[in-house]
């Protein structure tokens, strides 16, 4: 029968490489059948639990628990009794070369790094990040487990000072050319990229080098920063480089599930970035269309392709938003699907949107006879049709409408559907004419119609077109066009771009690696330059000491003395 | 300065058309500037406010209110004393020829009949509908403002039947060929479609026709039949029709954004189809991938296109999805955003999906360590990773976990991912290749991975591949690819077909009209037989007086007399 023996080490700071050395040890021992070695966390302790490792122990986050399963009593004393030679030999192996021991001393020895890597332990990321601004370094934060108010922190500080904090939580990046945390191997080329996600970044570049493109700068922002709190700070640092930036020119933006202020702000952005920008909002409904510049991709596959078809395309589209004071969208629909289809396709890009057939209850418009801002109605809705013909057979109320957008000097686009076919008016157009050419006697207001139907639709539809062209409307047969076309005509939010970040930083880079070793000999393999820090926790992990030291160093702050970082 | 005059007449039904007849006679009188004459709902009452026609008068939902705003006493005056005038010369002009007065009448007049087309007011609806389903006719509803109780009370008894109701607030239908309520004419060819959504299925098939294709029929279904209440009951029964119909040969699902559980039902039974199925769930997030034989747009426009290249396809794809017991699907993730990809894509078909990237709150899986049903795990989140390497450079939780699903008889498929590049695991298949290999040992479970990566990373993605492969792995690159294959691999859920509508109802059909003489008049213009019911509100539309009939009605059923309608 098999033994389980374990072993706890209170207080103290282990890398996690160390323990998975360890581990590994502890399971290469003769009659040694399991073995787990793990910081004690709640999670651990169940995963210990599902391997059959759990013991009886008291045992907390900060402490190392070390559990073996064997097949003797002598075996598992045996392997306990290795620990400690494991640890040590694993820490010889890491000392082989010399190296500096603090932040400070590897920015003397390679004062070209531009870049600081962090993957320390998610307790400890915050300070050596704070320390790498302070040293005035941009960060790539690799590590998890740290607070949003850090964060915060932490992004604020970088915006001020122009430098960028990828993460926390922030997989990987490629910076001219050099991939840091986890990287593919890609063609260089002029995709950039902003991503608020650390494998759709990875799945985005692969399948681009696949398609034969290539990437100029791969940018991760960490999964939180598209967050209200957050507000994407780093998005916008990023997409401000990659619009200055003259090997980019495409640019993906890719992000889990954001905020919908966050993503409007960055839509808002992206209008003004005079590039063609492809969005993955992954988990977001939206609707198949281009609007002006911006492109809405429904996977990381599609948005690859939608890039690498892009960056091909012989001309980069005309893509500049009409500048000037913010105008409006006032869209009539007498089809429900049609407006429901507007709302999914331009939720994201005109902020807020108000309608009667909401996708989420923000968006719902108080009072559907009255527009506010940005407005999709549906006139077919149950509550106009009460003793009342559909609006396909009966246009007074949507000419009533008409008229009332018109008299309001904040509308600037009136985007009307004209549904043909069996059963709806015999001629549409002839009712509508006249109130268009009326309300576009001001020359601020477009009248758009999206006219739905076929050649063998009753109405004869070429005339239609005709005619509502003749009264002064533009006219599309696609609602995506229509949509664009609309777009095209209203002003994109102003929104002020950051301290920017300079362009050198993203050439060739230089690195300084604070964590986990295989990240810096990635880097050295990738041919740059990198130096790697023998991080030791500050006061070994000792959250005690810590506050001390944390507070000290404050005091010194406070009265003027130099900022040093507690290790050295 | 104008004048404001009104009459308010209590408790009259008046006909839709008839009102904005009425309307637009007043216009035309000398000196009437605007004129108003609506149902006094709520809604109508501030459309009067919105163009200046509000009165103080007293006046409900059953009551019409006529305003006139006019340029002088005199002129109003007039135009409120012209009203009875302008609705008898609409009377005489309808009656002009002879109409059946009843339902029954009609349906002794033209037996062929196989549709009711039902456009009276909603408060009369849901009774006349009840009259054609007991005299063995399809039903077209395209009133709306009916109960969700009598849709849901309709659908039953129709399904019990082996009848359809489409509808109520079924805007469009086109059955063999004729278009009824609003539809356009398109050509004839092997596209079905099933909607619940109007101006959606005009807008896929006009888009349909616009690209050279063709529709077989298409059948709308109102659209409230997807939520939860009426549980899918038409577009079940549209489903079968389009399996069975040998015209058919791709069928197309549009939907509004509908409850999870009846989109699981209607997947299920489209997997069962042995058709290409594309589906638009309209503001419903969704990958873009195909599962097995259903197709997934994010526009109607994009719908139509799927559909087209399907039908042109040389080859029908194979499509049957695997038989037997219930087996699950258990996705390994290290990569937090593919594992949120395979959420998005699975989440409309494989039902329930547990996961602990959930998209909603009720995917939550409550213990990350154990899957139960379908399951997907980000093996990568925070609450793995404390003290612990990422699972792209350690597989041991990985490894763990898979022996853990492999052990589980529910287990029809692990799906793992394999991210290469820098700073992963040097060699991740030399791990998992043999864990792979004892999983496989069991002859009903698939192992699926998806390598991502490039054939520039250091692992050397080719020699990966092949080791997966001959541990017993399927091996895509892509990961719409490997859930494609995972879900080939799993049987759909059985849901049972209904009560089969015969397919002669779908041929060229003859129809009864009962409400708007509109949609009489275009089947009639389609070449198709047609009666059109001069219909009255039982009563005169007296609630009071209608409830008493309703009473006799219900007691001369029970006591076993024939069921006869009350306007007979």
């Amino acid at each position: 029968m098999a033994v389980l023996r374990s072993q706890v080490r209170r207080g103290a700071y282990y890398d996690s490489v160390v323990l998975m050395q360890l581990q590994r040890g502890l399971l290469a021992l003769p009659g040694v059948l399991d073995a787990g070695a793990v910081m004690a966390t709640p999670a651990n302790l169940e995963l210990l639990e599902a391997s059959g490792l759990r013991t009886g122990d008291s045992a907390g986050p900060d402490d190392l628990l070390i559990v073996v399963r064997a097949e003797t009593d002598d075996a598992a004393e045996g392997a306990l009794a290795a620990v400690d030679g494991l640890l040590a030999r694993r820490r010889a192996t890491a000392d082989a070369e010399f190296r500096p021991k603090s932040l400070e001393a590897a920015v003397r020895q390679l004062p070209e790094a531009s870049w600081v890597l962090v993957s320390v332990p998610g307790r400890f990321a915050a300070g050596v990040a704070r320390d790498a601004l302070r040293l005035g370094k941009n960060v790539f934060l690799y590590s998890d487990n740290v607070s949003l108010e850090d964060e915060i922190a932490l992004k604020h500080e970088a915006s001020r000072l122009g430098l960028l904090v990828m993460g926390p939580d922030c997989g990987t990046a490629i910076i001219g050319g050099v991939g840091f945390g986890f990287a593919n191997r890609v063609r260089r080329g002029p995709i950039g990229l902003v991503a608020a996600s650390g494998t759709g970044l990875q799945a985005v570049t692969s399948a681009i080098h696949e398609l034969g493109g290539g990437v100029s700068q791969a940018i991760g922002t960490g999964g939180r920063d598209l967050h209200d709190e957050v507000g994407g700070a780093t998005a916008l640092e990023g997409l401000d480089v990659l619009r200055r930036d003259p090997a980019t020119r495409v640019i993906v933006v890719v992000s889990k599930p954001p905020e919908p202020e966050v993503v409007a702000r960055i839509t808002a952005a992206a209008r003004r970035a005079a590039k063609p920008v492809v969005f993955d909002l992954i988990g977001e409904p939206v609707g198949g269309a281009a609007l002006g510049n911006l492109h809405f991709a429904s996977s990381l596959y599609r948005a690859a392709e939608l890039a690498v078809d892009l960056a091909r395309a012989e001309t980069t589209p005309s893509e500049d938003a009409a500048d000037g004071a913010p105008r409006y969208l006032r869209a009539l629909f007498s089809g429900g699907t049609l407006a429901y289809e507007a709302v999914l396709a331009l939720q994201h890009v005109l902020h807020p949107l108000r309608t009667n057939v909401p996708l989420r209850a923000s968006q719902r418009l108080e009072d559907p006879l009255h527009s506010v801002g940005h407005t999709v109605v549906d006139l077919g809705a149950d509550q106009f049709t009460v003793g009342r013909l559909h609006p396909m057979i009966d246009n007074d109320l949507r000419l009533r409408r008409l008229r009332q957008e018109a008299a309001d000097p904040a509308t600037g686009v009136v985007l009307l559907d004209v549904v043909l076919g069996e059963g709806a008016h015999p001629d549409p157009a002839s009712e509508l004419a006249p109130a268009i050419a009326e309300a576009v006697r001001r020359k601020d207001l477009a009248v758009l119609a999206v006219v739905v139907g076929t050649d063998e639709d009753p109405q004869d539809r070429a005339a239609q077109i005709e005619r509502l062209r003749a009264a002064g409307a533009r006219v599309a047969t696609r609602l995506d066009e229509a949509l664009d076309a609309a777009l095209r005509l209203l002003p994109a939010a102003d929104v002020p771009w950051p301290q920017p970040v300079p362009l050198e930083v993203f050439a060739r880079p230089a690195a300084i690696n604070v964590g986990l070793e295989v990240f810096y000999a990635s880097v050295v393999a990738q041919g740059a330059s990198a130096l790697h820090v023998d991080w030791r926790p500050p006061a070994g992990g000792d959250e005690r000491l810590m506050g001390i030291l944390r507070k000290m160093k404050a005091t010194r702050e406070g009265s003027g003395a130099a900022g040093r970082s507690p290790e050295e």
